[in-house]
């Protein structure tokens, strides 16, 4: 079994910097610290279609990641398990049939194809002068309290845990540690900047931008809640104190507060977007559960293998590339809305 | 201009019951009590197509609602106004025309059409013996302790703000009584309880069942986050704590635990689904604002009309009929999961 | 029952001049000469959203158009028989309920709503000096011998039949009046003619131009036949002579010769597009048939009413509006085939 | 490059017998009889995910084919070439740029893809007993005047041309050396015959079953014309004669006569669905031809290399693959018409 997928609706004339895919699917890749899980993957992309002379044709990129690591006898012993959330007993309930290699399709190995997607989805956008950058900014119960504009983003990438701020770094990576000596996981919060949208992306009533980056931050696995502007805190606040009021300078309108996230009325208003995603803890862990096996027999699950304690550094790109992946749509999307 | 739409897809042979379509547009109209807007809108649906002789056809049911009430001059004072926190700035830009009437489009007069089409598809679960029951758990910063086990859901229907704990209600009723006669508003959050779901509803990857709930919410006005499960609280529990283990009584799979929400790997697990849904506090207050209009002059926005100081009791049937049209477009799907 | 529907997609600013929908409804109502049915209805449209100030708001355009003239108890004598060649049997095996009123939405009258969106796209093509015209080619075993390109298509609305060649529109209209005197119905070929196509629509696997084309007019009833270009006769040529050598004018890329109907790899060339469509003798006869109930009993299907002995004078518009909404799609997909 | 594609929504748990895949793909294949391109391809298929242990999984089918042949120096000389009757011109002005290696994506080759679909899509009908099959019923001028229904479709693959009947298809073989002889290209008819068709496929307005047959077919590349049933001999018969009668015994509803095609009201009566399907010579000849390179100099393009001098016979799997592929998205389709 290999990965892979079809990359439809680019247009042409778009160049690919092949590199830039590497280094994205480099920042998604196991092994890349010592509080990632320590499984050799390779995930080398190889295209097939679309590219020609370094540029998009207009045409489907069909693309596969070769799996040079799978020990399918690393899976035997959980051919017929029902592990613990995990989504065991609802594909074999759904399809009549698994896959139980790996997780089969619901292995988050899946979102590698997402980062390729991502990355082009990236380069697209990085035409557009329109960037994003998400970071975390909580595991367990440890927090980074400032807000994104007090924060220097570009240094995100400079820690293992992908956090910005160098003290929450520290103590996030310090716990992550302790958590991986218990063979425990823990879950956390990926927060993500966009800058440079353009007025104008999002559709009026179903597909606002928000929803539709919404339901692409829920299609990631693990993830467990969204929310974009002020989210849930929200409720803290009264109408007039949540407004944002509009104000002009040389004919260009801005607002003075952005509580609502750089979207208003599911539209982009040309202000920073921001959201948070929480991830729960990974199903995954280095301990002996409980549970049943797919003829109702009680069964231990054994926790053994090369598992992430937090999945969160590795989930920062993929948080970026399924919003660059729902900014591209919604751009293209835009080229109809006026004759 | 009327409201309206057309609801593709709904098998036939469905028998329409209109008096509970009826009544669950009573439970969206403004008007019902005295924490709603005081605004008179008859909300009386005709349907044209898609039902004959009290079933559904197999066609499309299109339906208009008659607007009964809308005094176009009422809208000329904010022709050219961009409202704070409005969309009337991003459809202008968007489209280069924006018709102002009431918000146009932007209105969250908008959402009786989705409790009509919600309405439908809860008549299809009803069938099934799936039932949908939100409520309103938390208004600014009164909220519902207690969990939707511990709560006899049946009474929300009994109290004006759709709290089904009476002495929460009655607090939350005061407050907005206090935020209406300051002309300010107030948000909250609605909570959804979905009971009955058969195993298997949910794709793998992208279209993953909360996924697409979370989108359905989301694009619900005022709308700001969204999380099923434990949500953003699964961040405090470690994995050991969270992963809820399956057990097996006569045959049949449940889990001890239900912290997953009814939903692994993107698929309906046989469990209650529940989730929460933040809503800010509506833009349109009773006070004055400063904005600009749409040639980037400084104006005051006036407070006038007639609207909502808290959009949560009538908010609760449209989630319920946003989630009941996404599980209705999740069972038909699901029927081509096997040969 | 009403008839109406929803166009969605069409981009905001678009000027919608109304007496243009009404102008084209006009051709395609029922009543309009003598060898057409004498059924009255009125087809007024109703525009219900999507259009303010005359503009389009790049909203979707709901319309109705009201049935002043249905009498249900024209229906009753039908109400359990299957029709031959009618879709009444299909309709009852896969749906199990079937609105047996004026054939339901097996009607014809359904084509209203095809003409209503049609125009909306016309106009959108007139801006982009784009046109369309059809005529009838043949009726029975009479032909029109000539090719479009010695016609003068201007003339097509002249004749009632809409055959612009007078002396061939002549032949047809008193051989359908012998059809109509023997209560019989005859069948024929509408052809199309579309100039100023903008080269580049059309997408190069399943959706090529002529495919698209294809569908649509596939979709309109009583359509059994689709060719483009040199069509079924392309058979008749050699590879060395049906091919369109290319020349270059003044930068400008032409062919010499035009057997492609201008449509190459599914693409369009900037050449005229051309096609033929056949439409077969409608199955509504002024005559007695022997068919079965829907509980199998053989039964007299009695010929009586209103219903017209040859379609194709009013299927002229419904070929060209089926034409101008593919034009219109593959125009507004074609704007993200570049960056 | 390589060919591949993704195979999506086929059910779980359907057996896929990977010769008969094989085998489909050997019947399109180059160089199969001397009538025929001697171009050597292997089309071998290598299934990539969704299947498992021999079966589907529910999840989608990705397959590549890799091109063992293709030598890209021989397409130096066609790189800027515009050549008669191909994409090239289209495809450089839609994208502004273009693979021009074999014709890029424009390449009949992709076809292949089509074959592996419509195998697996086969394999589906087959458990349903619906069967499949398609033949070459003219090709130039040489016709082969019989009925499907006098003929013994069983003998089509005992030809090489694919034509049942034996001294028709030896006419057919005769004439395809001479042009191949001369360097030249003829076209022709492919029928298609359907048989077991569950009654209730297919949709009452756009996508009927047969328009979604013809745009299935009319995607394939050199196809100008497509027609079922009666089809443009329908314009020589009356209502009286053409119409269907219905005829019930024991319980089953017939019609006596099926010039219908098997499809009323756009949906599927039970009756054999039959159609044709018209093929233009292809552009390629062995023959010098003038034409202009994208500058718009005037150049001759060199017939040289190794192609067909009529695709009728490889076109039939084709045919039939696209076919088989509208039928099952239909029977899934189908599965949500009644509650």
């Amino acid at each position: 079994m290999a990965l892979g997928g079809i990359i439809d609706g680019c247009p042409a004339g778009l160049e690919i910097d092949i590199d830039f895919v590497k280094s994205e699917l480099q920042r998604r890749k196991p092994g890349q610290s010592h509080i990632t899980t320590q499984r050799k993957e390779e995930d080398e992309v190889k295209f097939l279609s679309g590219i020609f002379e370094g540029k998009t044709t207009g045409h489907p990129i069909g693309f596969t990641i070769e799996n040079t690591n799978q020990k399918s006898n690393d899976y035997e012993h959980i051919k017929d398990a029902y592990r613990p959330s995990h989504a065991d007993f609802t594909y074999q309930e759904k399809y009549g049939i698994r896959d139980y290699r790996g997780g089969g399709r619901s292995s988050a190995r899946e979102t590698a194809c997402r980062i390729v997607g991502g990355a082009i989805a990236k380069l697209y956008l990085k035409h557009l002068n329109i960037s994003i950058q998400a970071y975390v900014s909580q595991v367990g119960h440890i927090k980074l309290e400032k807000k994104y504009q007090d924060l220097d983003l570009s240094k995100t990438e400079e820690s293992i845990i992908r956090c910005p701020d160098a003290a929450t770094a520290y103590n996030m990576v310090s716990y992550i540690e302790d958590i991986r000596k218990e063979g425990n996981t823990i879950g956390g919060i990926v927060s993500c900047v966009i800058k440079g949208t353009p007025i104008g992306l999002g559709e009026p009533v179903f597909d606002r931008l928000h929803a539709d980056l919404g339901k692409a931050m829920l299609s990631i696995n693990a993830v467990k809640g969204f929310e974009y502007g002020e989210g849930f805190n929200s409720i803290n606040f009264k109408g007039s104190e949540l407004n944002d009021a509009f104000t002009s300078t040389d004919g260009k309108v801005n607002t003075s507060t952005n509580h609502s996230g750089g979207i208003q009325g599911g539209i982009s208003n040309g202000q920073d977007i921001y959201f948070n995603v929480a991830f729960k803890p990974v199903a995954t862990i280095m301990q002996d559960q409980q549970s049943i096996d797919k003829n109702g027999n009680e069964m231990a699950v054994k926790g053994r293998g090369r598992h992430d304690p937090c999945v969160l550094p590795r989930a920062v790109p993929i948080v970026e590339s399924m919003a660059a992946l729902v900014l591209v749509d919604h751009i293209l999307r835009n080229k109809t809305s006026k004759i």
